[in-house]
């Protein structure tokens, strides 16, 4: 058999392709994902699952002229392979490589950029719209999942759009899945759709009947009076979207390539929104993946014949595997202790909780400010809500931490996973800002543990507390590297892991341990340091800090957050509050500037915040 | 006629009370109302609205037992009435006196506070929720007005509440507003539903027919095939809110106490999630009000007989005012520029704009998430697009500026009024926590405008730049103080007003006239102080600040937004990047808490801020 994957090179050679070879094709896209992702690590169920949706959007619409854009992006791999990119594929996801989300550097058929969900509507609105007060013509697509579609921000864009009635095409891709199985209303109102293959044709079966029967027909219409609108609820599937202005055409089998050009050509000659609706498997093609999408959404380097994660018999525990079993214990000694999370009981360790307190936990779906103003509610009537959640998705709640959480002061515990750099997934996921858009809250206390051990620890002291705290740790395992017993957290206490009279090194988190690291290291060039574990962020340890301070002239902080507003930042107020000057202190931490995607080892030493870039900072500022 | 009000001091006083005295008592709580808050100020419109449905309410409903959350909470002064605030309500919104929003602190029927919109049905599905926990039995309702509920977090709670089918209550007080009028598929759709009263009847009507003739009803059914549920859609109005798992009961004169009491009642006892559809008019009984309920909607003492507002024959412009005419201005000469606003084109001055460019003006209602990432799409696609916003309201953005906007270094221009203190509002709405979220945001440039005049000339300087930008400037008006000729600004320069030895102040937005007031009046006290209009944020001009600072040793900043990650706090980083050491550096700013509601000057004079708390801190610090 000839390969025709080879072949193309862009997606205009994709549109004298018999249906029959577009199948063929659609396999060796399959194999060729799953060779190449079972090396880089990645995205791959969603993927395998929207390849003959791909291949028809690309045999149908002419981009860069028309425009998709991805919800989430993700879900762009096979978008990527079609538009010259087949080539870099080995380097997916790697330092200085493709990136594993649309960039708009890498390719204009990428037209806009997108790592967190929801966002497509709005973004092909604005599209769309800039493109009529141009007196343009081409079509603007937005491709979402349907849990991306549970994120508010999608109903608001999908009510302005009913309301525009500019041409725009939204396509749900509907695996039944966000990255767990979805959560909520129109999630059953979906399966409802779904379920049902004769939906489609009730219309015609309908008109049919009222036809053989006129009169009956005639009365039907002269009951229903003015509501004869209503009528249409009994024609139509896809209502909701129908009452939002949105013409419904659905659902379509996602994998059956002909079936998919026909209504995406229709879509295309429809005027004003049109919202389709197609049906396909996550992991469509790879029996692992189909068997196990959740495992198989994001995934390391893995073993194709057996589905096994390459090298994932590690001993260490990740954060989040400590973070799981920890809030199951407090959860037995403290009944009010709930659990919540915005689509991610797995990435965020909850699995175990939800088995053993099906009643305590919530996924609400991807959807994170109702996630925070539903954890004030259970706060404000006695509960002890923790939610769990990564790093850079919390930023979506930014307005109700601090507006429904913090200005009533209520005592919901945000275990902040995948803090700092978290690798591979790039610019749209690391979670570099939550230090600086949490220290300006008011009532906010915020800590960063060393390591697993105190991260525990942490979680239990939170319980005590009675207002908002959150916990930030990194994503990836944990080194436990500081073994010496040590006294539990019991109130705003700081650690000295070291003590130096040449430089004070004051670090959060995961850079407690490259500071002591990189002390450690200096001793045998006669610099000797203090190393300071902050553990809060927010209130500092004053005491401790300005303690140990008052000796030393040079004072370098470390924090792997962005330095503006960040932990630094906090050290610098401080100083200014209490007049220390006379000082000189250097902040590490992150520049301003969003931050590639790459190995985390990588990242650190780009920007010098590895054991040796510390070390070289430290010398440089002692040499001075 | 016995005056009813004055002998209601609880809730509990209504339940013996006949329908035709509550009839009588809603008229006096009418005229309490117009005649109170034409002295106090307030929002009006909104609270005449919802007078009958507040009393049935409270009939049917025992807080504070039963949870009541207001959705926004400016429509709660009848519930305040009601709950034991009368003889308070003198000093409505006034310093230390009665909240215009929910407060815990105030009374036990306030059970949370909501002051920005859309978050009361995420509240009382979390309050249900540890009441059921809990094993308690009372009732939680949410009532939520028509615009509140495009805002997308409402969407996310009611998908998930459909899928918890947990007993709450949510009432739409659907008066076709937001502030000004309500926009959307979700608007058109309700306003489908409203506006036939016979729709509700529909159900009984085709039930009445089916049975008539049963053959043809089989048929129907037999027709419909599996897909029976489809007949539903026939049914049963409120369908969207049917199909995500509500019991949809309405609509219902909002004005009807009677018929309030009866479907609150029924509500009552339904199992599961139930949604009222309560149609009410804004303004309701006030004949000024209810032709212009946006005028009435928040508003300054005015007149009863005339409806004016009382000293709105003020001279000076407002900055929306001024923002508003050089919009469109810029406008006229930069086809490329458009305008956004979620549901605020009067309040941030954009109605000239809308009146003169309808085509490039776009109000996407209560929805800052999808405004944000719509100007995305429109700047990727050659527009400029302007959102004016609240700063207040943009805190719902913090995601979608940083991952939507600044990302992709996109060019939206954000005009933020009302930052820093907006007085009588209180704590939900004061803008003091912008430079904040912002200023840690890669590529976004800030400004503040000292003045009107810069505020136009930043808008123009901002239309030249290809990138993010954000101008914030306060709500009220402008004095012009610096009258002196000056330079269009060109690059990111500070400007310096005064050379003075003894102190070096560094100011932006507001506080630079503040600065220069203490300056002028310090003279006399031979202090001589430097003032710096700093114009930019971020990027800080480093030139002139380094450079003026060089001689002299006490520098002060002062900014309207809190220190932590503030103006303040890039340059105490500046000068860490710089090493700078050996200066007295003092921030002035606001303190790491939640400012109540009062006067500005009021305000401005507890956080000692105002000109002479200005000259305490700086004669300290010289003094020191």
């Amino acid at each position: 058999m000839i390969d025709l994957l080879s072949n193309i090179d862009s997606p205009q050679a994709l549109k004298h392709i018999s249906d029959e070879s577009l199948k063929q094709l659609s396999n060796e896209i399959r194999k060729f994902l799953i060779e190449n992702v079972s090396k880089t690590g990645g995205h791959l169920a969603s993927n395998l699952g929207i390849v003959e949706l791909t291949l028809a959007m690309h045999s149908i619409f002419n981009t860069p002229k028309d425009r998709i854009i991805w919800d989430v992006g993700h879900q762009s791999y096979v978008h990527k392979l079609l538009t010259g990119r087949k080539d870099l594929f080995h380097t997916l996801r790697q330092y200085k490589g493709l990136s594993g989300f649309p960039k708009r550097c890498e390719s204009d058929h990428d037209c806009f950029e997108t790592g967190h969900s929801s966002t497509s509507i709005s973004a092909a609105l604005g599209i769309a719209k800039a493109r009529d007060l141009n007196k343009e013509d081409y079509s603007v697509i937005a491709l979402i999942g349907d849990g991306a579609l549970t994120g508010g921000m999608s109903f608001e864009a999908l009510n302005h759009a009913g309301h525009m009635n500019t041409d725009i095409i939204v396509i749900l891709n509907d695996n039944e899945m966000s990255i767990s199985e979805n959560v909520g209303g129109l999630s059953k109102y979906l399966n409802r759709l779904r379920s049902d293959p004769k939906y489609f044709k009730v219309k015609d079966d309908v008109e049919y009947f009222l036809n053989k029967i006129p009169a009956v027909g005639k009365a039907m219409y002269k009951t229903a009076g003015k509501a004869k609108d209503s009528l249409k609820y009994f024609l139509v599937p896809g209502i909701i979207f129908e009452e939002l202005g949105f013409t419904y055409l659905g659902p379509v089998n996602g994998h059956d390539i002909k079936e998919l050009k026909v209504v995406l050509k229709r879509a295309k000659n429809i005027k004003g929104p049109v919202f389709i609706h197609v049906l396909t498997k996550k992991g469509k093609g790879y029996s692992y993946a189909e068997k196990n999408p959740d495992k198989f959404h994001g995934i390391g380097a893995f073993e194709i014949e057996s589905g096994n994660v390459i090298g994932s018999n590690k001993k260490k525990p990740s954060y989040s595997t400590i973070f799981g079993k920890t809030i199951v214990d407090l959860a037995k000694k403290d009944t009010s202790i709930v659990a919540i999370t915005a689509a991610m009981p797995s990435g965020t360790g909850l699995n175990d909780f939800a088995a053993t307190y099906p009643n305590r936990f919530f996924d609400v779906g991807i959807a994170e400010q109702h996630a925070v103003t539903f954890c004030a509610g259970l706060a404000s009537n006695g509960c002890k809500p923790i939610f769990a959640v990564y790093s850079t998705f919390l930023q979506r709640a930014y307005d109700q931490i601090l507006h429904d959480v913090c200005l009533q002061n209520l005592p919901v515990i945000f275990c902040i996973d995948r803090s700092g750099l978290v690798g591979n997934d790039g610019e749209t996921h690391h979670g570099v800002f939550d230090l600086s858009f949490l220290s300006h809250i008011p009532n906010m206390t915020i800590m960063a543990p060393k390591d697993g051990h105190e991260l525990s620890d942490m979680m239990r002291f939170a319980t005590t507390l009675n207002t908002p705290v959150a916990i930030r740790y990194p994503r990836g395992t944990n080194d436990d590297f500081c073994k010496t017993t040590q006294e539990p957290i019991q109130s705003i206490k700081s650690e000295v892991l070291l003590n130096g009279k040449d430089v004070c090194l004051i670090a959060c988190g995961k850079m407690v341990q490259i500071a002591y690291e990189a002390a450690e290291k200096l001793q045998s060039e006669n610099i000797f340091a203090t190393v300071i574990n902050a553990r809060f962020i927010k209130p500092l340890d004053e005491e401790t800090i300005l303690s140990v301070c008052s000796n030393i002239n040079h004072i370098i902080t470390l924090e792997d957050n962005v330095i503006i507003g960040g932990f630094g930042s906090q050290i610098l107020e401080l100083f200014e509050r209490k007049k220390i000057i006379d000082k000189n202190v250097a902040l590490l931490g992150l520049p301003d500037q969003f931050i590639a995607h790459g190995n985390t080892d990588e990242l650190f030493r780009e920007y010098e915040i590895d054991v040796l870039g510390v070390m070289n900072q430290i010398r440089k500022m002692i040499n001075q």
